[in-house]
Formats: C-alpha cells, sequence, structure tokens
C-alpha cells in the first residue's frame, strides 16, 4: 500500500499534536475524503510514512518528538540511497520495480509526472545504486554528444513495445504541486467553519511526504557534485522546504556546508611536523562563496543532468546560484555557509510543531499574502514570507495566555547541546520539544484568524518594531516601513526591503479580510456564495469582484506596477 | 644510493641499444662524468631506475623491451601513489622521511626546486596517502579564506625551530630545467667528435627520470580533479613528455581521455529494460569538449591548488586550457580526447628506441631549431617539434642501407592487438619494439648530421611533400611552403602553418649549418674556439657573431618581426 496521502485526521495525528483540542475538527473534516484512486498506488515497497517534516515518533519511546537535526539527518541518508528515473509512457511499473529489487530491496517508492513520469526509488542500501550503475550505460546518440556526467538521474528504455494498456496496473502519480484556487475555494465553502476551512487549506497545499522526499533528493543530486570537489561537504534544505510552513510548488532553497570539511581531529602531537593542504585562498569569505558559486553554476549549467536556466546572482548580499531542477520540477536556489538561515529554519520548525494553530495560523497567512501578491519570489519590496511567519508569531505570543513562547524563553530551556554561536551571534533555543509546556489557551483558529487581521490592520508600525525574542513590540531603532528584528542578528531588521506602498498594502488588505470575515463568518444554508477564508482568497481573483471587495483588486493593480519596476531595475 | 643520473655509457645501456655499435661512443665519453655531488641524494627509498621515457627491459625476459602503452600504465599507476610536498626552508630531510614512513613504504622519493623547494614521495601502496590525508589539516589563515579542495599537493610546516643547518644531512635538488647554452657550448668543445656532442647534447637536455616522473605526477592531479564529475576518465600526456625526444622544461601536452568512460561491457539480455544515465547533450563532439574545458579550466583557476595562469583557447581547431602548473614548474596544455596525437606520441617513441641515433639526431635537429628560433611554443608560422622530427626520420629512411623502417613496414609488422582506427583513420602499427628487425646502416651521426644538413638545404620543397608511411617524396598535392602528410590522417599536411619565410629560414640555416660543421668539423688543438655542434648553437648568440656566421643573425631579426607580427595577431 502506498501512503493515504490526504486524510486528513491521520495528518492531525501524525503532528503528534495534543488530541483533546482536535476532537471536534476531527469530527468535521471526517466527511472530507479525496477519491480512491488518488489513494491507491502500484508498489512493491513498504508503506510509506507520511506527513513532511512532521516531527515524527521515535517507535521506542511514543511520547519523544525527533529533533530538527535528527530529522534532517535522516531525510539526507534516505535521500543518499535514491535514484530519479524517468519513465517511458506505457510501461509495467510491476516489473519495473521487480528489475530494479535484482540490485536490492527497494524500501520506498512513489511516482509522479513533472515534464515526462519519473519515479522515485529508494533503496534500503546504499550500495544497490552501486550495483545498480554497474548496468546503467551512457546513452548514445546520432547527432548529439552526451557530456559523460554520472548522475543518480536516470532513464528507463523499454527493449521492446510496451505491453497492451488494458494489462497494466494503473500508476498513482503523486501531485507535486498546490491545487489551482478556484478548485480550493470550492472545497473550502464545504467546510464547517472558518477553523476547519484554514486545516482544510493547509491540508491540500502543504508539501507532502513525497515532495520532500523529492526536495532532500534533489539536495542530494547537488551534493554529489559539489562533493565531488569538496569532499564530505553536505547541501542542505533551509527554508520552506523544511520549516514546515513550506506550500507545494514552492522554491527549494539550499546551501552548500563546507566549514566541516577538513576539520581533522586526529593530532599526533609527537611529531615535529604538521602537513597542511596546499590551496588556493580568497581575501574573504565571500570572494570565496562567489567563487566556489561562479563554479558550481557552470558545471550545473554545462553538465548538470536536468538542470536548466542557470542563472549566477554573484552579487547579492547573500551570493546564489539559481537554476530549474527540471526533472524534480523544483525551482532552487543555491546559496553557501547559509547556517544562520537553516537555524531560522530550525526556529520555525519548533513554533511550528507546538501547537497545530501556529503551523496553521501561519500557513493559511502565508498562502492569503501569496495569493494577494503580497509575496513573491522575485526580490524586491514585498514582505518576505519569513516576516509574516515572525509576524504570526508575534501575534501568538501577544494572545492571553500566550499560544507560543518568546525565543528569550526557548533559549533558557536550551541544554549545553544547544549552544550556537554563529558568525557571533548567539542562536541558541531548545531543540528538543519535549521541554517545552504546550499553552493553556484554548482559542479557536475562528478567532485567531479575525483577530490576526484587526490586530495588524491597527498595528502601529510608524513607531514600533516586533521583537519576538522579546514578545514585546519596541520603539524602531531606525527609520523604515516595516521593523520586525531579525532573532539571532539582533541589530538586524528583517524586513528592511519592504517599502511604505507595499507595508500600506499589507495594512489596507488586512483590514479588508478584518470586514469581510466578519460579514460572512458563516456558511451559508444555500452554499450561494463563497464565505469565511474561501470569500478572502476568492475576493482577488479577477472578474469576479463583487461590491465589498474592490479595493482589493485596486491594490492589485498596484502591484502589478510594483513587480513591473522591479523588473525594470 | 639515488639515481645515478647523468652517467652517460649507463644512459646508453639503458636505451637497449645494440652495444656492438656503441662500444666506441662509450669509450669516448668515459672521460665525461657529472660532480659527485649531483649524483648524491638523501634517500631512505629505493634506487630509482633512471631514463625517463626509455623503453626499460622486463626483469624476467631481458631482451623484451616494454610497450609505449606498457610504460604508460605503469607511470599511471607510480603517480597515482604519488604525492607532492612543498618543503620549508632547512628541515631535516631525514626525519622529515621517517615521519611520512608512519604511513607506508616509501618505494621512491626525491627533491627539486622550482618556486619553493618540493619533495616528491611515492608510496608502495596507494592506500598510504588516504593513511596521510588522515593527518593533513586545512590551513587557517587571519585574512585569507582557504577554498578547500583536497589535492596531493601538501605543504610542510616545521612545528618548531629547525635543526642547525650543520646538522642537516645536504639535500640533493634534482635539476627540472636545461643548462644554459652558454655552458652547453663549453661542455660540447670538450668532447672528441661531433658524434659525442650529439650524445652529449641529448644526455645534457633530454628529460630526466625525475622530470618524467613530475609530468605523470602533474597529469595525475589533474586527473583527480577531472575524474571527480567523469569517473574512470584518465588524464594522459603525449607529445614531447612521452615520445622519447622531450626537452627538459619543454611544455607538458596532456589530454583528457573520456571515451572509455560509462562503456558497461556487463549487459544483461534476458531484462525487458535498459537504464541508461540522464545527460546533458552537446550538438557535436567539439562543442562537447569546448564546454568540458571551460568548466574544467574555471576550477584549475578558481580552486586547483598551484594552476595558475589559466587561459582557455576554446576556439582553437584542437580547444584547449593552457597554465601554468607552478608546483611541478611545468607549462601545460590541456584538450580532450586527443587520441590520435597519443597515437603520434606513441609512433615517434617507436621510432626513437630502433636505433640511438634516431633519438640523438633528432633531438640534436630540434635542439638546433629552437636554439635559433626556427621554433616556438606560440602558436604561429614555425616549424614544429613534430614536422622537425618528421623530417628526420624521412631522412633517415632515405639512407642506404634505410635507418628507420617506412611506416607502412611497421603496419606490416603489426599484430591482430594493436589494429586501432581511431575517428575513420586507421592508426595501426606495431607496438612490440622487438619485433622490428635492426638496421645494418652503421653511419655515424658525424655524417648524419652533415648529410641532414645538405639534404634539406637542396630539398625541392617546392615540388615534393615528405611521405614517411611509404618513405618517399611524392608530388605535392596542394599549394603549401611545406607538405609533410600527415602519418595518420593522410589527406592532412602537418605543416600546413609553415609559411614560405618561414621555409627559406629553415633551408638558409640548414645550408649555413652544414658550410660551418664542413669548415670547424674536428676539435682544433689549441680549443680556441667553438667546433662541430658548439660552433653551430654558438651562432646564434648575439654579440659573438664570427665572420661566417653573420647571416644567421639576420634571419634572427627576421624572426623577431614574424614573432611580433604574431603576437599582433
Amino acid at each position: 500500500m502506498a501512503a493515504p496521502t490526504g486524510t486528513f485526521p491521520l495528518l492531525l495525528q501524525w503532528r503528534g499534536c495534543i488530541l483533546s483540542r482536535l476532537v471536534m475538527a476531527k469530527r468535521r473534516v471526517g466527511a472530507i475524503r479525496f477519491s480512491s484512486a488518488e489513494a491507491a498506488a502500484v508498489s512493491l515497497g513498504e508503506p510509506q510514512a507520511p506527513g513532511g517534516m512532521a516531527p515524527t515518533k521515535d517507535s521506542e519511546n511514543d511520547s519523544r518528538k525527533k529533533t530538527f537535526s535528527e530529522i534532517l539527518a535522516e531525510r539526507e541518508v534516505q535521500a543518499q540511497r535514491t535514484v530519479l528515473i524517468n519513465c517511458p509512457p506505457n510501461f509495467n511499473a510491476k516489473s519495473f520495480l521487480k528489475y530494479l529489487s535484482q540490485h536490492g530491496n527497494i524500501k520506498n517508492h512513489f511516482f509522479y509526472k513533472s515534464k515526462a513520469m519519473y519515479a522515485v526509488i529508494e533503496f534500503s542500501e546504499k550500495e544497490s545504486i552501486t550495483s545498480l550503475q554497474d548496468v546503467i550505460t551512457i546513452p548514445e546518440f546520432k547527432d548529439e554528444h552526451p557530456i559523460p556526467f554520472k548522475s543518480r538521474i536516470l532513464t528507463l528504455m523499454l527493449k521492446k513495445q510496451p505491453d497492451p494498456v488494458s494489462e497494466q496496473t494503473p500508476i498513482v502519480c503523486h501531485r507535486q504541486t498546490s491545487i489551482p484556487v478556484e478548485m480550493l475555494v470550492k472545497k473550502l465553502c464545504d467546510a464547517e467553519s472558518v477553523s476547519e476551512q484554514l486545516y482544510l487549506l493547509t491540508n491540500e497545499c502543504q508539501l507532502t511526504e513525497e515532495n520532500t522526499k523529492l526536495r532532500f533528493l534533489a539536495c542530494s543530486l547537488i551534493q554529489d557534485i559539489a562533493s565531488a570537489y569538496f569532499s564530505d561537504c553536505v547541501v542542505k534544505p533551509f527554508g520552506s522546504s523544511v520549516n514546515t510552513f513550506g506550500k507545494l510548488g514552492c522554491d527549494l532553497d539550499m546551501f552548500l556546508e563546507l566549514n566541516k570539511v577538513g576539520k581533522n581531529s586526529v593530532k599526533r602531537k609527537t611529531s615535529p611536523f604538521n602537513i597542511i593542504y596546499q590551496m588556493k585562498k580568497a581575501p574573504s569569505e565571500r570572494i570565496a562563496a562567489q567563487r566556489i558559486l561562479n563554479v558550481l553554476g557552470e558545471f550545473l549549467d554545462n553538465f548538470g543532468p536536468g538542470c536548466e536556466g542557470v542563472q549566477k546572482i554573484l552579487n547579492a548580499r547573500c551570493p546564489l546560484v539559481r537554476f530549474s531542477h527540471q526533472p524534480s520540477g523544483l525551482q532552487c536556489d543555491l546559496t553557501v555557509n547559509n547556517r544562520i538561515a537553516l537555524k531560522s529554519s530550525e526556529l520555525l520548525y519548533v513554533y511550528g510543531s507546538l501547537d497545530p494553530r501556529v503551523r496553521t495560523l501561519a500557513f493559511s497567512i502565508r498562502y492569503w499574502a501569496w495569493n494577494h501578491g503580497l509575496t513573491s519570489s522575485i526580490p524586491g519590496a514585498w514582505i518576505t514570507n519569513f516576516s509574516l511567519t515572525m509576524m504570526v508569531l508575534f501575534f501568538l505570543q501577544r494572545r492571553q495566555p500566550p499560544i507560543v513562547p518568546t525565543l528569550d524563553q526557548l533559549k533558557k530551556l536550551a541544554d549545553a547541546e544547544d549552544k550556537e554561536v554563529i558568525e557571533g551571534f548567539d542562536c541558541t533555543f531548545v531543540s528538543n520539544l519535549n521541554k517545552i509546556t504546550p499553552t493553556s489557551n484554548t482559542e479557536t483558529l475562528d478567532v485567531l484568524l479575525g483577530d490576526f487581521f484587526e490586530f495588524y490592520g491597527n498595528f502601529a508600525f510608524n513607531k514600533n518594531s516586533l521583537n519576538i525574542r522579546k514578545g514585546k513590540e519596541q520603539n524602531k531603532p531606525e527609520a523604515c516601513a516595516l521593523h520586525i528584528q531579525n532573532p539571532f542578528e539582533e541589530n538586524l531588521n528583517i524586513s528592511k526591503n519592504v517599502n511604505a506602498a507595499q507595508l500600506q498594502r499589507f495594512v489596507s488588505l488586512a483590514r479588508d479580510s478584518a470586514w469581510i470575515l466578519q460579514q460572512v463568518e458563516k456558511r451559508p444554508s444555500d452554499n450561494s456564495k463563497p464565505w469565511g477564508l474561501a470569500a478572502l482568497l476568492q475576493a482577488s481573483e479577477p472578474g469576479r469582484v463583487s461590491k465589498g471587495f474592490k479595493r482589493l483588486n485596486v491594490l492589485n493593480s498596484d502591484r502589478v506596477k510594483d513587480l513591473l519596476n522591479s523588473l525594470k531595475m
């Protein structure tokens, strides 16, 4: 049996949340099920554990939630045992999997479609890949010349005509992108409450187990390239792919970690000699990063299988290489030694895992902002998803009683192993989720969503800064439209890029949304028009403007202007 | 004991030549010895076998000379077991070698100076390098940031003050460059005959065992870089470094062989599937080569330890990356899949190994041409060393009886294993040197040198082409100054680049040299002035022009003009 993706009650259970608070939600969404076709899949492997980056539990001790580092490490090892195979149309999946099993037990597998159909095959042992590679050949083309870089992205070829379609087991393809907004709006209208709508939205649009695997696999494939030169380096995903707030189809941020390379612990103190590697030097870490990314970018562009549209953005504050990884269908940003960013991802992961309302509210706000064009993957004056999530966390810290602790409180819970200073900044906070006491606040998401819009619709952005370390607003230390203190690099403002116009759009949209929500808080008995969250999302769609939603669309045209200006720059 | 480099009679023996013909030469040069200091060396390793690329003999069967491929394969394996270590001044070599021996037996080692002092350490087992790498660290600098690429180029650091110089065993450094012409001229004047002068020149200026090792090591280091991506690829030296005609300090031509990559022989015919690697494609082999060299060039430039002045010359007929490999002091040209060039090197190797006169005459003519600026490492209208060597071989084929066989004769001797067709061209010739019957011609080099100059001083270059495949001149198939048929790609002219002015310079210099040689054929009893070969080399030195040599210098100024024109282009 393949993964029972999409069954909502199970998802909640997997999240390791406090069950008592969810009894109602579970009862309500029991009716929402996906077609049985989606749940069935050809499988010779073992059942897959669903839940993306959710804190899975230890089998030995069911109450222990795994730490972020433990989950990352497990995922990395999984990815290293995995190959990606481009499959032809009308192939027999059962005999294909049997054929692959010659090289070792297949622990896990799934199929998906990007530009073509792909199979993700996870073996139980890494050695199976070596065995498989012994029979893989380099393609020969008539008029083209392959560049013989051997990766774990393979292509399956049929030696004879495929079996008639009728004789084949149907192949279930796991969806790797969000459902269209219209379809989502329809689904949301069938929910019973705003709270249920938020859970449904999250469940529909969050990263799936399969998509998470694919993201780690993509990093592992890039790591193969980088580690050819920088042995022992690691390519790690960060940001939305791992912080539990990522939406299906979001960009894959990854960074190359070189710091651990060559730190030999073996020292022979008795000898009169030291031997060191002769290495080229760069005048700064930034220039070293630029040079490394420049060469890796060239490699990806020229030889990296499936890496297309490679752009080297080396003069950015954080130099990066952007490319499209066609087989996985992911848009990737590769940086170097970006450990603070990973620490920020862990912080969001910790917050997101504390209480199901945190992740659901933040996910919904991010979706709402994206839906209204408040966020963008193009750099510019837009609010980032990270800033939005900080705003949600700050809002939840301000509830009475608070739903999430302050960063200072999380730091107090840290033990010796959690101590971490990166580039001079103290990034220490507790990694063990079990040490954090659950909140006694029982407010519903219906209340929280409306209050969030009201809170920021009335927030004194002109004079106050948000500080999640203290859980308090503070006087703005410098002139800027929006000030949210960087949780680790405390002298920095994470939303320095946001200009007054963008902040104004956010505030206006928040006010409008609060107003709309009050008008259509309940499901109309006749299902005559979108209500609750559906109404908020519906509002941004052109051609469907009802009277009350006019302003949202005026603002959207402002956004188009900004976008054009940004592109011109 | 270290290598007894420089003892001439031994060299001849190593060359596996026919001893009877050399009795006279050996007797004559018995007097020429190098300083004992040069022969002594600190050594914990085994004695080194001298002779560069000369055909070494099998210990089992003393009469069997090794083939070119066998020697290349041995050298490659040697190089892979070798590390290059930058040594500080005033270190204790004996305790350094003892320290390294912790990681395994040192089979061979030597020291040399390029920009700094280096030790070449060849372990008996490749695993010793892995063991050594466990204790090597990445350097830490105050204001600089190392790019952590780990190669086999290392730096030795002393933990404490070095021992006083007086207590140290002196370190012998092996010379890696030719001696200056003035010094050579002086040495030549002490010889007994022109023939002896030619042997002396060859012995003084040819590649040494150590320099040959260094060249294979440099290729092996570049292979480490390339094979990181193109697993199973090989970087092979070709041209002067391996054809036995190379002079100390000549450029190192190397090529990346990708063709064997991924040619899996294991086929499972019973399965209905084939799996192939997904790879980027280039529209032609040339474009693939350009892309590969472009990325490797970027890598060498940014990360390659000791690789400086990297130039990508990708639009050349044969795209290449040129760089200076500082630790070895070698100027390198890296190309891709240049197998015909390697075959040409093997052909010269076979010819050079047949009879000591072949290599000695060709080496001397190449030196003479270089000394007069007839050849250059800058591309242009100059005659190449390959063309010059072909001219010598052709001349030797035309003697009565011939001193070397024609290429067609070498092809007839080939067995099934020698059959080789590269890019559609038949490159088959015998690889087993023992199958070639020695010549019965006993002419001395005194005669051959003079006759060579006369032969080409009077050759009808205007209508005839040189064809070493047939050993005959033929009508020129196309208009060009100099026509020498490519031995394998028979429709090509290897000296197409040579213009009329350069050919005229060669002819005039040949005539002048023939004339000078007749005037000063014998050593003057009073050692009053340079004679024989020394007079020919002396003639090109400015400020020392005697009456008879005037024209040579006039021509030299022509060469300067050509050089300037070439640089302008």
